[in-house]
């Protein structure tokens, strides 16, 4: 075991946390740098990354990987404002298991007496399911030889649709939810998932950061956006702050906003990057983006490009120009993204950059 | 137009090469460099880059991409044997259309006389088709303003099997072809092909040179090699050189070879490294190599591993794990690519090192 151990960054042993856990068992804990001051230190046991108590309950309840992704990693950047990742290890949820999470999803009946969704209610006009995903990720701090609990983020992603059927062989009914609904039924149940930490030993005293995800509706071709996040250190939540996230398609459609606004000028670099590039190749099938806004700014772009089939070498110069191009035309100062593959998804090439560097990296996939 | 160039290395009119071309147009013709001393800088003509006169062809005749994509790049490496980057630009092929490709591909028959496949014979037993691709590149200097053809390499890949009918509506047999009769075939039709360049004005004196591909069976989980190259400086094929490049899958099965063999290390290798991850991580779907050999050296490595689906900060710790077991397990000194990726084939980071350093690079894609 020792030698497994060699290139991770410290072993500790941890009699407090584990008897948090209920578990005496002696375990050989460690924690992972991923080697960047913006990214948590995360918690390895006998070996082992410790992975999540509720793993893959959101993947059950029907959601796309991408929204998880969305979800999850949206989740970690709220976090990052609370509970520092040069302070603070990470850790996945160990304190709500899956089952705990399928009960407080479940709509409130007699067999679900924890169901945080509403009663159904009317079969035909039944009352919305908001409650659509929640996650845990614990923060933890190293004082010694032991890692402690020191703060959690529950994350809550509320429906911004809901399905029905009045019969059970008929049609598919769907319905929109209001957007201020779905919130303040996203922060309700926030705040009983509150009380019940409370209750808990190892959740009692600890600050918990809440965040509500609101999703997309299904025709939406961007993912969801955090909306509102609290700390709670008491046993109530006192005041919800606004979270300003905005994702836009790009190229997007004209609209009659004002040429001065921050975001047309980042639309008018991206289409000046794609008509560069479509003019240089022939038979691009299609140069789209994503562009994520944090309180009105860019904060990131991810550019798909889709070719018909090229050779290694028109792969290979491609690639080259789509990063000169991008260094003219693509804005400064955020992490950008841009996959080039075949038009059945097939990864031909990336180029990317982080957002605290000017330059790009690219690199060419390959075949023997 | 002129805009368009900015970032191009140089501008040079090209009326010689024009007029070789049978095209008295005037037309912009510029180099893109991909900014290395091992690949080649590739012609752009009016701000677009120059593709292949046959295009596409050889995606038509029924290959894979991953088979393609495997001939194209080995072709470029046994290219760079002969005309050095540093020296020759490359330029898609220019002399060989669609049309002509197709042509040469056919059986011989009274509507393709120039087929460089057998005629079919027997029904019931035909003639194998032993050419499966033929491809063209050029490599050009550069005098003052102007480019000029000084070299040509020529692909022929030769099928391992091949597939007949009986009866139209019958069922379909596959045959083996002996190595050595496909790759005779091969050089059969390349000394033919050398025939007819030289009978065109563009071609008649410069040195080609053809290169001999032949793929692995319909059952083969890794593509073909090249297995013979030669130069021709005259209207006669003087001798072949034998290419000895093989592909492994790794992990292999056990097998009774001396344990000093170089491959068996690799293997060793990499078995280390597949398990230090798969101990780490729970639900790994797979890690599997390819490995390519050049004159028993290996001579890169491509690793695929995938995963159940993973939240972001488990991708994040899971990459940054991968780098570091990758650089104390997988061999040193050449190209190491790793994928990571859903078991749909949806990429989720990657981790890579070029021949020429030691650091790795990884890249974790995002969702917003």
């Amino acid at each position: 075991m020792k030698r497994k151990l060699v290139s991770l960054s410290l072993v500790v042993s941890l009699g407090l946390l584990l008897a948090a856990c209920g578990n005496s068992k002696s375990k050989q804990m460690t924690t992972l740098s991923n080697g960047s001051n913006n990214t948590y230190r995360t918690v390895v046991v006998n070996g082992k990354y410790l992975v999540s108590k509720s793993r893959g309950v959101n993947l059950d309840n029907g959601n796309s990987i991408t929204s998880l992704k969305s979800f999850d990693s949206g989740l970690i950047n709220v976090a990052k404002q609370e509970f520092a990742p040069k302070t603070y290890i990470f850790q996945e949820g160990q304190y709500l298991s899956s089952h705990t999470i399928n009960q407080w999803l479940a709509r409130k009946s007699e067999k679900h007496p924890q169901g945080l969704n509403p009663a159904k209610g009317s079969k035909d006009n039944p009352n919305p399911e908001y409650l659509q995903q929640i996650e845990e990720q614990d923060f933890m701090t190293q004082s010694g030889n032991q890692l402690s609990l020191r703060g959690m983020v529950i994350g809550i992603a509320v429906n911004s649709q809901y399905q029905y059927q009045k019969k059970a062989d008929g049609p598919t009914y769907t319905k929109d939810i209001e957007s201020s609904e779905a919130q303040a039924a996203g922060k309700a149940a926030a705040a009983k998932i509150l009380q019940r930490l409370r209750q808990k030993k190892a959740t009692q005293r600890i600050p918990i950061v809440f965040a509500i995800y609101q999703q997309a509706g299904d025709e939406s071709l961007v993912g969801g956006n955090f909306v509102a996040y609290t700390r709670a250190e008491g046993n109530q939540i006192q005041h919800w702050k606004k979270l300003d996230y905005q994702t836009k398609l790009l190229p997007e459609v004209e609209t009659t906003t004002t040429k001065t606004d921050k975001k047309d000028d980042d639309t008018q670099n991206f289409t000046n990057f794609r008509d560069r590039i479509q003019n240089f190749f022939p038979n691009l099938s299609g140069v789209t983006a994503q562009a994520q806004y944090y309180n009105g700014n860019l904060s990131g772009m991810n550019v798909t490009i889709s070719t018909q089939f090229y050779s290694e070498s028109e792969i290979q110069s491609f690639t080259q120009y789509v990063e000169r191009q991008a260094k003219k035309y693509l804005p400064s100062g955020v992490p950008i993204e841009i996959k080039i593959q075949t038009t059945d998804n097939d990864i031909q090439a990336v180029v990317y950059r982080d957002g605290n560097s000017d330059n790009y990296n690219r690199h060419v996939f390959s075949a023997y």
